[in-house]
């Protein structure tokens, strides 16, 4: 059976009693089979829980619509029902300069290992233009300079306007997003930044980092919202160093934690395991 | 509202459609929180979901056997079930001369931190006498000396009869147990061995790691089966070395490794969060 | 031969060529074993070694006030040079509430482990006055109640005056020492904080991390100096969490990790393994 | 200065007294620059020093030939010495049809991070080929079929006559090699193995380690001599998994342990930071 035959639903809302009953009472109704069923009940009452399913092969196949109905029957109307189809996701990647993560992101699409199509990476140098090239994937070169940053931004949105991505991954991209631009994503940019965060918000976290004489560096891959680096945090790595380590070693000591963080967060998120509770992520 | 008045319901079988609705709605008709609720189904089909749930504080209290016998009746055959109110395990811990994983554990208790009351201490040397005689636990020293390792396991049994012990955790305990001992506890058996399983089953691993020049070195928390350090793993960790360290380095230094996971696996079956699958621990 | 036959010399100054050739040279003229060297370059250019070494059994044996002019002899006048013998520290331990940190220096000194003698344990609580009896070790409880910040520590002084300490370790004290205080121990007081520092300063960091929602949690030993939370780290180590830990969970994960950090960056002071630039610890 | 003008100094034998002194005597006669210094004697007494060192601006240039026989006259005749300018080294790489292993290996060349230049790609099959050819690096297909084990070596081995790589890296090459081919490349050749040896040599480490329902996976590059997988061991790295990772799981978490595990084995390779002591590698 293909993936596209599976399907995830996502809920979330006011606990109450019998949720999973009533909702796993519907797909044994229609002989669905649930090859995983997670949830968790936060401290505060809130409910989530993430089912993937699938039409048994001599069964009625899923029609969306309808089952979503049948399932809002038989909830609480405050609870949050998402249905999708498991499936690879579209996004575009914005960089800078440095190739890591992008590099990393191009080699799993290559070999089909990252849920998504890259429709195209955006960036405000040309410098990975090359690249990019090498993987057949469109590459928008849109320069910052002569342009505020509101025009900037504008130029972005209009390419991006093409590709109509559902993610906007920030492989590196160094300049701080407008809430403008972010409100035009919610909750559908995911940024890697080169600290463990909270630690070293901002610029040069690795000179920070050498600065203040720590043993560990880290990345946090996290989604953007309107405050700097203080989005959900998906996904932390970390890394040992001494004091051997200069700032410059330790960014390039970073790189292999940021690029495999992002990845784990990206599979995360396309594979639809992610809420967003405030702020904070849960993982199911 | 006490641990006393949480329940953990423990279901393991075959897979069939309707399991988690069935379940769930026995527990939803009754009234009862479910607090937790974790299910893994295994690639070969076998079902396993742990459930902690509560009767909320002006509704009826959970009276057990009926309540089996309601769940069952609902369930197939083949299902395993078991009803356990949430309470500390008795154990009864067994050493050699090593003090590290011991004291760990009578540390844990003291503090009421080991989900477990300690009943006793079983050796075949007095060394630790005096740590577990200023935690005010009785000490039985069982020497092996002038025994047959059939008659020292019999004088073992004879103490454990005494105690009763749900548990049976090897903190150290550097003595091969006969299959004929192992069977009396079947499951119940937790040993550390001093390595990251299976490399280095046996004798001195931390002497066959230096040999070998590994550059991590680990622990490994198991239940104990008829097979030397062959049971299923519960939790590992590991920790980095250098050429630095010596074979008495590492001995040193895994020592930290070896008490932390002894405890972490602790705790996971001591909340009844463990399943057994052949050779495999599920830990929900 | 024993401990007490091997001495470490400590070099720390600004870098010019030569300086480990004509140390050496004196150890070689002496004939003196080298056991360990290690020296380290910052990219200031500040030069540091440690030098562990011995005297052979059939020769001479080490007179530290001669060497150490000797030394002095050879090499520029702007480097410090500190001759120790190598032999455990004396060293008190202030606490508050919590037992974790305590008890496992407590089990470490018990048998040994600890590269120090405990001279006493200090606390403005007698919360933890029973578990330190268990250990014959002398327990002050110094309330803080009904006296000023000032009048509590001049209390604390008085009582350190008996025992004069090498170090103070801080295992878990949870108030906050003057800079008057703190100039009484430079560089002596060791403090183990329970977050990934920089991130969490201050009060309640489990709090903190729960609520921004990370990923993996951590703690510091570092120096005490005047700035909270601010002085040189000596080691850090971290812990993987998710959605599911409460602040409270949180907590109680992180004393493992705060235990093992705290005796690991006392084992390298004790061994006079850590030098302070500033603020960053080198450790060799 | 240019990391030409740089030289790294490798010296190993038997240790006897002063040979520190001694030899930075040399380098200070000269008035060169050492820039890092580590020595490590092993517990049985054989002495490792790696002198990274450079001419100073306005003094004489390094002639290695002369400086190696001024150095050998001072130091006993046991003792290997080696003279190496720092330099990147020449590689050739070999793999079966993995691609994430090459993959990191080419991104880190085209960026200038690998320390070697690859001058070819040798395989048993031609999957890799569009990858390789992105990179404008020779690829040769050279298939085992229809081939003895010999007459596939015999071929390979022709095509590295052309290149004369100085080390061989096998990024996922799962055929094992001849004695006679590993006799050709002593202490040259480097391989990731998708365990944690010792645990799990030989065929599908993953399938071995899901059945044996380990908490823990990791990745081991090694030298490669004539056994399989017991090489002196350079770098490893691990990753925590659980029940729910089925051996397909592992062995897609796994490779981001591999790739990153080979990179920085290949990194101290390269450097000239490791030294092989029987069966064991020491690092510097």
């Amino acid at each position: 059976m293909a993936d596209s035959d599976k399907h995830i639903l996502l809920m979330d809302g006011p606990d109450t009693k019998g949720l999973i009953y009533h909702v796993t009472g519907v797909l044994f109704r229609h002989n669905f089979n649930i090859i995983h069923n997670d949830e968790y009940v936060s401290p505060s009452g809130q409910f989530f829980m993430r089912t993937e399913f699938e039409a048994g092969v001599t069964h009625e196949s899923i029609n969306g619509p309808e089952l979503l109905d049948e399932l809002r029957s038989v909830i609480p109307a405050g609870i949050t029902l998402r249905l999708n189809p498991k499936k690879k996701k579209n996004i575009v990647v914005m960089v800078t300069k440095e190739h890591h993560c992008l590099a990393e992101l191009l080699i799993r699409y290559a070999f089909d290992e990252l849920d998504a199509d890259i429709l195209a990476v955006v960036s405000n140098y040309n410098t990975l233009q090359p690249l990019v090239s090498k993987f057949g994937i469109p590459f928008h070169y849109i320069s910052h300079e002569h342009r505020t940053r509101e025009e900037h931004e504008e130029a972005i949105l209009r390419t991006l306007a093409i590709y109509q991505p559902e993610y906007l991954v920030l492989a590196k991209y160094m300049r701080v997003l407008t809430p403008g631009f972010v409100n035009h994503f919610p909750n559908r940019i995911i940024n890697i930044h080169h600290s463990f965060l909270p630690a070293f918000i901002g610029a040069n976290p690795y000179r920070q980092a050498y600065e203040r004489g720590v043993k560990i560096i880290g990345a946090t891959a996290h989604f953007v919202n309107n405050d700097l680096d203080e989005g959900p945090i998906i996904a932390q790595n970390v890394k040992g160093v001494d004091h051997r380590h200069t700032a410059a070693d330790m960014a390039t000591e970073g790189k292999d934690v940021e690029k495999i963080v992002l990845s784990q967060a990206l599979k995360l998120v396309f594979n639809d395991r992610v809420f967003i509770q405030g702020n904070r992520a849960i993982v199911l």
